[in-house]
């Protein structure tokens, strides 16, 4: 390690989206930004989460003097638990995350011993050989942030997740005057949201979605159910004022969108008029045009509450003919499948149904290209380094840096574990750390090369057979008639049988020696294998075991 | 039944994309309208493939005049053989179709007996009470066709897969004349293609994607590597013909795309100049900006060319920066995270990747709502039945064909299984026969209700625990120490040690009377499931066995 050299480390969140978590390093001095989750893919068999690799930062926690969150998304916070129970440092949150992480670790039972801190835009933190500012960005959650940090090399900015909006719900734009000063002063390295970066143009305002839920709030002909996600926020605002327009009342339902409603109003981050909101039994006594419910289950979630109305299977809530349901998000990817057979599900039951391929009910809340180009030209930074997305996204957004006038050997695509050593004249990746998702699993953490992982992706296409034998200490021979059990093979009880009696066949070949067992285990397998593939052209997973009697 | 009706009774297909099978019947005569499966969707565990349920045909053999192929797509075609294993009737399918069904029927075993006849556009055949007149669209496969089928109830058309393409590369375009006579004529009946009834406007020539694939190939510094499906024999023209123009050659890799073109080129649905296309080796030995390859993978499919190479597993191709890949088709829905995962590895490779986001490389062939009202607007149709499509779709193609002023009484969102009867003044749901995906998994067909795939699905997420124990036939009592054997859960020998002491605790308890094994089943899976759970926050599939000795 070279001292007098910045070094940059990102450990999750750099080309695959989601778990984004990053190292910042400069002598005896480590800053984090971000520690998020990743939920879990269709592969990812029976997993509850993905986290990044711990192992870094675990090794250097007493050079580690804080963890900087940019804004309250689980992809940004989720795996703070697993950080803090291994290195109990300082977190610096902006309100709101700072609301939701204190929410999260009580419930992991972790809040009392934490140390958890508001930051405050515009107030810089002096963190060992850095200098901390926040500064204010517009995303799909309030109180979004991204980093200004004084490094001895230089300065540092980090886009967070944004996008640049100039009439945002909440009515506080990105600080464009704050970067244009810093990017005046002289910028060193910019680190950038890429999650976009294949889109050209602009990404619309959230003002776009407000008319066009104003406009199926007036219209809607009965009872209107609009369903987004939990953290956004101003999305929810957005509602509650088409409702309130149009003389509506409004029934938050669902754990999440509950709580995350109840705190937002606590906090200030919503508002509304006394007597707009009602619960659920009121809702249903109102006649239907005066009534918008708002829940989430955009994503075909299938404990979610939209999804339960549109099976039937709600206890408060039926969707009628006449009402109309918004899905006012997109599709995250890999939940595309689950999302159109909810639409279907309610146009079944006589719904209108608007979503984002055929009404203007969501737009994202990341920058597209003229957004990219916007904070590359305010910046102007001496080095970038793409953050924030799919590797595609991150090599598509440096090239577009480099149209801009970054020279190309000063741009970095990096991956996760890559070590970047950077002075103010070069940058250069030294090494790479072991890095990679961390599975949560139940109470237990995996791998991803885990052989359970592997297990269950086998058990789940072909099933497994256990073959169960008794064999006698003395004699090494069969004691009892041997038992075949199975499940997501096939279920046919003659096939079992006629395989005991080739399991019996495959034994009494053995003679009056004691049998080896690993010699019969790999027999078994073998014999069994064969036999199954050529009944059912199906490869179960076959487990002799034996009890010695 | 009412004998002068004529009956519409869809068997796959509606409210489903693929699988499409639909059965018509006047009298004595049935004739099916295409015989298609359902590649498995990701919670399809362990699927190979899903057709629809055959009972309804199979009841009615006798009076099964036909199968009608529309085109050669395998959702359309690919569960023949399953149906004439157990119907042997003459199926009628365009030239092309026939070529690849033949190819099928080989492999299944059933060409010999099997009564396969090629089907001309424009020359009627009489089926029963039916008389059949194929006529030309255009779609993703050359040699395309929708229906006229004249019945003693009126006329009905059945438009296939279609698009509207005034410039196919083929130069055949759909059939308007024949169409406008038949709508002059009057039309009963009008089922059309719903896939894309979502989409405004119309959908773009075949003709866009030649100027792109030629720039692509006039412009790439080095190889071009171009990924389609293996049945879309017009790309794989435009891309020839843009290597010829540039005097690139041609190398076509992967079984399925190879014999595709094989059997193309024999058929005449493909031309290329002598010495255009050449074998890996050579292309391998020929200056990069000499070649361009075709092969198949743009779904991300494991064992796909294109993926092997991008995770360089490939034995004869490797990308090198500098290469040209372009993804020609667009996702597949479920199919997104592989998808972008190649295209990624793709990018780590070096190569400049072109797909359906960032560039004109695809065009789809289905039509848009402009080319859906075109054909209404031709036909005049007194019925209107929406096919093909999600059950959305449908809903949304039926009021698209209201507001040109098809009587909403007289259209009709069906669902596989609902049988129609319709005369020349009305039309009525009158019965619903049993439908629903059949899965076909090596050699055996499951219900989706299998137990088999819900222990799959189980398994997939939290594994098993066997638990094996050895009992006295005489006491009733355990003979030796009880196995535990997992896979999928936990990987922890000291955890299912000591599940093994809590068996062995459990059971002591039984006292001296012989045990119930019912009662010792059902405890040691409470027992055990508790402690399991406890222990990992996992539920695993517990499976007591035991052998008496």
């Amino acid at each position: 390690m070279t001292r007098d050299k910045l070094r940059i480390i990102p450990l999750g969140g750099l080309g695959e989206v989601g778990m984004n978590m990053m190292a910042l390093e400069y002598g005896d001095d480590i800053v984090v930004i971000d520690c998020g989750v990743l939920f879990p893919e269709s592969d990812m068999l029976g997993v509850d989460l993905a986290i990044p690799d711990m192992t870094y930062l675990v090794q250097r926690k007493e050079r580690v003097r804080a963890v900087l969150i940019t804004h309250g998304h689980e992809d940004h916070t989720g795996a703070l638990p697993w950080l803090l129970r291994r290195v109990n440092v300082p977190v610096y949150a902006p309100r709101l995350a700072h609301g939701l992480i204190e929410v999260k670790l009580k419930e992991y039972r972790l809040l009392r011993e934490s140390q958890l801190h508001v930051a405050k835009p515009g107030v810089p933190l002096e963190l060992g050989a850095f200098a901390v500012e926040w500064y204010r960005v517009c995303h799909s959650i309030p109180d979004s942030t991204g980093l200004i940090i004084r490094t001895p090399v230089g300065t540092v900015v980090h886009s967070g997740d944004y996008k640049i909006d100039h009439t945002p719900v909440d009515g506080k734009p990105t600080d464009f005057g704050r970067l244009a000063q810093v990017g005046n002063e002289g910028v060193l390295l910019f680190m950038a949201d890429s999650t976009y970066a294949e889109v050209p143009g602009y990404t619309p305002s959230e003002q776009v979605v407000s008319d066009t839920l104003e406009q199926v709030i007036a219209k809607a002909p009965g009872r209107v159910i609009v369903a987004t996600f939990a953290s956004l926020i101003s999305r929810i605002q957005q509602v509650m004022n088409g409702a309130a327009a149009h003389d509506r009342r409004v029934c938050v339902l669902g754990r999440s969108m509950e709580d995350n409603v109840q705190m937002a109003l606590k906090l200030g981050y919503l508002a509304a008029p006394a007597g707009l909101l009602v619960k659920v039994h009121e809702a249903n006594s109102l006649p239907p045009h005066k009534v918008v419910f708002i829940t989430t289950g955009t994503q075909g979630e299938p404990t979610s509450v939209l999804v339960r109305v549109a099976k039937k299977e709600h206890r408060d809530l039926s969707v009628i003919p006449g009402d109309t349901v918004v899905f006012s998000a997109s599709a995250i990817p890999g939940n595309e499948t689950l999302i159109s057979r909810t639409i279907d599900d309610l146009f079944r039951l006589g719904a209108t149904v608007l979503y984002d391929r055929i009404a203007r009910v969501h737009v994202h809340g990341h920058a597209s290209q003229e957004e990219q180009k916007m904070m590359i030209s305010l910046l102007k930074p001496q080095f970038f380094i793409p953050v924030h997305g799919e590797y595609r996204h991150m090599v598509i957004h440096s090239r577009l840096a480099q149209s801009m006038g970054v020279p190309p050997a000063n741009t970095f695509v990096l991956e996760d574990g890559d070590v970047l050593e950077l002075n103010s004249q070069r940058g250069d990746v030294v090494d790479k750390v072991a890095t990679g998702p961390t599975f949560v699993d139940g109470s237990r953490l995996w791998d991803t090369d885990s052989s359970v992982l592997k297990d269950r992706r086998l058990l789940s296409r072909d099933g497994f057979v256990v073959v169960m034998v008794a064999l006698d200490k003395g004699t090494g021979r069969l004691a009892g008639k041997p038992e075949v059990v199975s499940a997501g093979f096939v279920d046919e009880p003659d096939l079992l049988d006629e395989s005991r009696q080739l399991v019996i066949k495959t034994l009494d070949k053995g003679g009056d020696r004691p049998v080896e067992w690993s010699y019969v285990n790999s027999k078994l397998k073998e014999v069994l294998g064969r036999f199954f593939y050529e009944h059912t052209k199906r490869r179960p997973m076959i487990m002799p075991m034996s009890v010695d009697v």
